[in-house]
């Protein structure tokens, strides 16, 4: 991946950055990728470029490959993700190459309004955004109603946004590297009742990427190639009025579920977590809709420091969508990339101790997707 | 598929329109539908609202099952189409559902600027978009050369008018539905010379979907499904400038050798084609890049016949982009609803007698995608 932060390229320079670095990781040439899958929101909208399947190829300097875009909101690279396994285990490719790129910081020229308006475009065009709305807007309902049946509080979900800091703090390739405290976050500007600014992640730039092959292909090109155990999408009821109960993560519930069941794993299997916190409170509902913790002790678990570091549960070791940055449509890939690492042993000072299984979760729009990955070590 | 032309529905109304037909047509209840790939162009940038695959789960009542977001320009429901069709292949889905929505007409409240500005989007940010390269103007490049160079005139570019004009008129479905003559094409108004207004199609609403599950199960359910003998997608180097031969369609024809390849299939197999025409050369050079015609001599064949519903290749019964209408992340699964239908023997007085193999060819962009389909009817 590319660092993430705010960046001038074009969103094919800037995806064809990180696809150089995969390729180079994995030890394979531009000439070897059979098919790619990249994941983008809206390129359309924020810069006027879509269609980028094809300038990405002959920006690889592989025009001719066969190229989707696939955009499923802020879970549109894991969605690509899914793809581009399935494509391998079809046997159809050997080699797929998938990621993601996204430009969403002020370089793109546009100001916070624009952004915000564009990004409240993967919501409900009839209920939600008449009534403005926005991304914030639809998670604090969620978090105020979560807040009142007193599942977890305001001090809890801090507690998450200090967390992911200071693990964002060792990524160098983070956006926001500065630690914070408790009352940093309770003290920070109101957003939307009850998420204040350090509940928030920011606008973000960037790419990323990563080659899938065969366990074959794999084992000859390195010797610790992680597995894909599983890779598995749902989608949730839209819009966020038709859901039976706002503190219920169903969507996420069931991509979990489905996740376990295809990779013959339980919760207790997994040794390290990217969570997708868009918002301090969203991390805390993962970790219990995920099966980690039960509905209503999530906050107190982060407060607790049950998913620090050195916690039961390491969650977000990259400093997730918090601190590392959330250009949306190359967060899934990002995630994956992080725990790639992770269970390769190569992520320094943040690294998780003796990690063997590792998850992505990544949601997409108002709890409309969720792709949950599950990963392992090479033996 | 909805009619095509002007609606006033939002995409999702429009998408369950199409999905409800397509899945009464195959005999199958809404709750069987394990996944859903969804093609799209430009939802965000013209109405406002991406992340579409589960606002149209939750319209079709079966929220929770897969979806995904496919966006290839004018390619992307064929394209959801070749996903669909893999996911099933693999095993994991035995009933896909695919298909594509897309609102480009004057009832998006959109002026004509606009949405040709918007459709650009699918063009290279960095050389076209600047100089005003608009779609007209990229196929007018390719056009101005190839009547240049003596590939084909513009009497002949009319005649593909003039016969999709023709076959439209018979399909109820059509957005244009008027005959014209060869004369009323060259004494249209110039809109990138050398193509005249009724050398491009419209701009159009509507919706387009298909069932998609195993030949077992097919069998079970009607006496007359069509087999997907292949679906193969190529890109092409873009921008333009880039490209050894304006007059080549590599991108098409690499897609066809693929399709012709992976269905063991040739051009003198194939009964009836639905072509990309978008603009009426656009259909020419497709005629020749899948291998119908030498190049050089495909104005001259539409010009005498030979691509008419009696001729030796009918090209576009539907009236094709044309006349039908294209409602661009529509436009390729709609291309084989008209294949289904007529392999079906069920087209009416545009039927193509005696069609037993059918092909589909849909383009995305400034020539950067292509997805060609075969079709087989059954025995």
């Amino acid at each position: 991946m590319t660092a993430f932060g705010e960046h001038d390229a074009s969103l094919p320079e800037l995806f064809t950055d990180a696809a150089k670095t995969a390729l180079a990781d994995a030890g394979v040439g531009p000439g070897e990728v059979e098919a790619l899958f990249l994941g983008n929101s809206f390129g359309g909208e924020m810069e006027g470029q879509s269609h980028l399947g094809p300038l990405v190829a002959s920006y690889l300097g592989v025009p001719g490959i066969p190229v989707s875009r696939i955009e499923d909101a802020c879970a549109s690279s894991s969605n690509a993700f899914r793809q581009a396994v399935r494509a391998v285990e079809t046997g159809r490719h050997e080699v797929v190459l998938v990621g993601g790129v996204e430009r969403t910081s002020a370089a793109t020229g546009r100001d916070t309004a624009e952004r915000t308006r564009t990004f409240g475009a993967a919501a409900d065009g009839r209920y939600e955004q008449p009534v403005g709305v926005t991304f914030p807007g639809v998670f604090a309902l969620v978090s105020r109603r979560s807040v009142h049946d007193g599942l977890y509080d305001e001090r809890e979900m801090a507690s998450v946004a200090v967390k992911n800091h200071a693990n964002g703090s060792m990524n160098p390739r983070a956006h926001l590297r500065n630690e914070i405290a408790v009352d940093d976050v309770l003290d920070s500007p109101v957003v939307a009742s009850p998420l204040k600014l350090y509940d928030c992640c920011p606008f973000t730039d960037g790419a990323s990427a990563a080659v899938v092959t065969t366990p074959e292909y794999a084992a000859s090109l390195r010797d610790d190639p992680v597995t894909v155990r599983a890779v598995e999408q749902a989608t949730g009821r839209t819009p966020l009025h038709d859901k039976p109960d706002l503190t219920e993560l169903d969507t996420v519930e069931r991509a979990g579920q489905r996740a376990y069941e295809a990779a013959g794993l339980t919760p207790a299997d997994v040794d390290v977590l990217e969570a997708h916190d868009c918002f301090t409170s969203a991390e805390i509902m993962a970790t219990e809709a995920l099966g980690f913790f039960e509905k209503g002790s999530g906050g107190r678990a982060a407060a607790e420091g049950l998913t620090a570091l050195d916690g039961v549960l390491p969650v977000n070791p990259s400093g997730g969508l918090k601190s590392k940055g959330h250009p949306v449509g190359a967060t899934g890939v990002a995630q994956i990339v992080e725990i790639t690492e992770q269970l390769r042993g190569e992520s320094g000072e943040r690294r998780v101790a003796d990690a063997r299984i590792g998850m992505t979760q990544n949601l997409g729009g108002d709890f409309g997707t969720c792709v949950v990955s599950l990963l392992e070590a090479a033996a």
